[in-house]
C-alpha cells in the first residue's frame, strides 16, 4: 500500500464547477487512509515549480467552507497555461518537478483541467514510468467547452449550458418587446467545438423564448445562407435571435470573427479582429439594414456561479471524490470519465480512461446533433444536454452579493 | 366618485422589475371599487393608437400567475419608443387617443416608464385639462439607469445593480486566477448618468473582489490619468479590473466610445463606433502592452431576472399598488416617487410629484458620490446603493431554465 502526501492543482481556463471538483478531492482525501496531507499547488504546475504549495488539510470536514468552495467561481488555487516540453526534448523541468514531489513525499497527484492540462498529466505519468519513484498521476476533467473526448460530458459544461440557456431566454424576451424588425446576435465561447452554443436550444424548448438560429464551428458558414435564414424568420416574427459559436468558419477555413467582412483597419493598417458576432452585426446591417445588436456572453458563461446546475456541481464533487478512490486503489495515468447509462432516466457512472487517449484531443458536436441546414441543433442534441442543466444550488448571499471563499 | 375602466402600458427600455410594477397595478386594480376592468395596452401608446388592448382581468387574484409575472424579465405587454408631439404642434394624435379612451370608458391611465415615458404621460395629462373628459393620468417610474429626478431611486435599478455587483465580483474572481499582468475593462450601461457603474463598488466592498477603478460620465475622462491609475494598481496585484459607464466623455465632450482612439474605419471610410470598453482596450494595449480584455454587460444587466433584488421587486409591486390608490383618491398628472426616510434602518415612503417636474429631466450621480480623482466612488455612494440590492427572490425553474409568463 502506497502511503504519503497528495497534491491537487487546477489548470487552464476557469469554470463555475472546477472548485466543486477541488472540494470533492478534499472530501475524498479527508477519508483516505493512504493520504497523510493534501497540498494544493498555487497556479498549477507553474506555481508548483516555484514550490508554491499550501496545506489544504484545514478544509478537511469543514462542511461550511467546502459548501462555499463548491459555489465559488474560477480556480480557488489559481491557474496557469504552462505547457510542459515533450518528453524527448532535453529539459530539466521533469527532474525538478519530481524532486519537489520527493521532497514533500507527494505520492498522489491530481490535476483538474481540460485538454492541455491532460497533456501535462500525461507527460508526468509517462516520465514517472522512467524513474524510481512511485507516484499516482490522475487527471480530472473540467471544461465549459465540453470538448474532452472519452467522457459523456465534462464537469463545468452543465453550469455554463444552464447560464447560456437562461441568458438566451432572457435576452430573447427582452428583444421581443418592440414591434420593429431587429436582429440580435449572441456569441458563445467555443473555438473548435460548438457545445456551448447548442445550449441555446434549451431556452427555446423549455422557456419558449430562445435562439431562432444556431451556428456551430462544426459546419461551414455561408453569408448568403445566413441572411436568407434571417429573412425567413422575419416572416413569422420581427425579432430574430441568432446564437453563434466564436469559432464559426467559412468553407475556406477562415474564421468569421477574423474575416475582412467588416473591412476594419486600425491606424497601422492592421486588420482588426472585431469578433464573430460583431462582424455578423456589420453584415446584417449592410445586407438587411434593420436594427442589429451583438452580444458576447464573454467570461460570464464560465464564471456565473450565482446560477449553477445542481447536477453539474454534484457530479463535479463526485468525480473529485472518485479520483481519490481510484488513486488509492492503484490507478495512475488515467483521466476520470462520465459514462451515461443506457437507462430511461438520466444516470451516470464514473469510470476512467488512459490519459494517452485524451491528451490534446478534441470532441466535436456530432453531425446528428446539427440540422441539415447547419443553422440549428436537433432534438437528439437537446436530449443530450437537457439532464446536464437540471437543478439549482442554494447560493449564500451576504449584503446582497454572493459569498465566495478565498484560499 | 369617478368609476370606469383602467388601462396600463409599459414603455421605453425593459428592466427586470417593470413586470413587478405591472403586477402591483393589477393587484391594486383588483381591489379598487372604482375600476371595473383593467386593460393592458400592447406596445405602449404606439399599440394603443392601433387599439391593441387586452383585458387583464383574468389575472385578478391569480397569485401563481402574478408571482410569475414579478420574476419575468422585460415588458410583458410589449414596449415602444414613441414620442408624442408637443401640445402646441398641430396634431390629431391626442384627439385620437382620447377617442379610444372614451370608446372604452377608460378613466384611469397608468404608464410605467422612464424619462421619455413620463413626457408622454405629462402631455396626456396636460391635454386632458383642455377637454371635457375626466381621466386620471399616472406615471409610474422604472429605469435601470436610475436617472429619474424627484425619486430616491427608480424601480428596476436595484435588480440591475445586484446583477452588476454579482457579475463584477465573478469576473474579477475569474480574472485573478493567472499570475500574468492583465487588464479587464467592463462596460455598464449609462449614457448620461453613471448609476449602474457605481454598483460595481458593492462587489469590492461585500465580496472582496470587484473593480479597482470606476469611471462615470459625470466627470471628464483623461487617457493619461487612466493609464497611470492602472499602473498604480499593478503595484499591488497583477489583475486590474476597470468598470466604465458607456457614456464616459473626454473634457471636450467627445464620447470615449466614439473617439478616434482606435482609428478604425469601415470599408466606406466611416468612423466605427467600437464601444467604450473596446476603445479603452485598444488604448491599454497600445500604452501598456499587457493582456487586455473588454466585456460589455450589454442587455443582461437589464434582463437577468434569474437574479433579482427582493427589495427592488417588492418596492416595484408596492409602487404599482400605490399608483392605483392615488388615482382612486383623485390624483392625476403625477409620477410616483420613493422617499427614503431619515431612519437608521433603510425605509421608504411612496409619495408623488407633478409629472411636469420629471418629464425628460435627468438625475446625475452627485459629485460627493465620486472620489476626488474621478476614478472611483465614495462610501456615501455605497451607503446609498447597498440597501437597494438586498434580498433574493425565489425563482421558479422547470427543466433547468426559469419559467416566464407571456401575456
Amino acid at each position: 500500500m502506497l502511503v504519503g502526501n497528495a497534491i491537487v492543482g487546477q489548470s487552464g481556463g476557469p469554470t463555475s464547477a472546477i472548485n466543486a471538483t477541488l472540494s470533492g478531492i478534499i472530501r475524498g482525501a479527508s477519508r483516505c487512509d493512504s493520504i497523510k496531507k493534501l497540498f494544493g499547488m498555487k497556479n498549477g504546475i507553474e506555481g508548483f515549480l516555484d514550490e508554491e504549495i499550501i496545506d489544504l488539510s484545514f478544509l478537511f470536514h469543514d462542511e461550511d467552507k467546502l459548501s462555499l468552495l463548491e459555489t465559488t467561481p474560477a480556480c480557488a488555487l489559481g491557474s496557469c497555461r504552462k505547457k510542459l516540453p515533450n518528453l524527448d526534448t532535453p529539459s530539466d523541468v521533469f527532474a525538478k518537478i519530481f524532486e519537489i514531489f520527493k521532497k514533500n513525499d507527494i505520492r498522489f497527484f491530481f490535476y483538474i483541467g481540460g485538454n492541455d492540462s491532460m497533456d501535462t498529466a500525461y507527460k508526468l505519468s509517462e516520465y514517472a514510468k522512467t524513474i524510481e519513484y512511485e507516484i499516482r498521476i490522475i487527471g480530472v476533467p473540467k471544461t465549459i467547452d465540453n470538448d474532452l473526448p472519452c467522457t459523456d460530458h465534462a464537469p463545468g459544461y452543465g453550469s455554463a449550458a444552464k447560464f447560456i440557456a437562461t441568458a438566451v431566454s432572457e435576452i430573447a424576451t427582452d428583444c421581443a418587446v418592440y414591434k420593429t424588425r431587429a436582429v440580435t446576435i449572441i456569441e458563445a465561447m467555443g473555438r473548435d467545438a460548438g457545445w456551448l452554443a447548442c445550449a441555446g436550444a434549451l431556452a427555446r424548448k423549455y422557456n419558449g423564448m430562445g435562439a431562432d438560429l444556431i451556428y456551430l464551428p462544426e459546419t461551414p458558414f455561408y453569408d448568403n445562407e445566413f441572411i436568407s435564414a434571417i429573412e425567413k424568420c422575419f416572416k413569422s416574427h420581427p425579432n430574430v435571435v441568432v446564437l453563434v459559436s466564436e469559432g464559426i468558419r467559412y468553407e475556406n477555413g477562415e474564421y468569421v470573427g477574423a474575416s475582412k467582412q467588416s473591412g476594419m483597419v486600425d491606424v497601422f493598417g492592421h486588420r482588426y479582429l472585431a469578433g464573430t458576432a460583431k462582424n455578423l452585426e456589420a453584415l446584417v446591417k449592410q445586407e438587411i439594414g434593420c436594427k442589429v445588436r451583438s452580444i458576447e456572453l464573454n467570461l460570464l458563461q464560465r464564471c456565473s456561479s450565482h446560477i449553477l446546475s445542481a447536477t453539474d456541481i454534484s457530479e463535479s464533487v463526485a468525480i473529485g471524490k472518485r479520483a481519490v478512490e481510484l488513486a488509492d486503489s492503484g490507478q495512475s495515468g488515467i483521466m476520470l470519465t462520465f459514462v451515461r447509462k443506457e437507462s430511461e432516466r438520466y444516470e451516470i457512472d464514473i469510470s476512467c480512461v488512459s490519459l494517452e487517449k485524451v491528451a490534446r484531443r478534441v470532441k466535436y458536436v456530432p453531425r446528428s446533433f446539427i440540422n441539415s441546414e447547419g443553422n440549428n441543433v436537433t432534438e437528439e442534441c437537446i436530449d443530450y444536454i437537457s439532464p446536464l442543466i437540471l437543478g439549482e444550488m442554494q447560493i449564500k448571499y451576504e449584503n446582497g452579493v454572493p459569498v465566495h471563499i478565498r484560499l
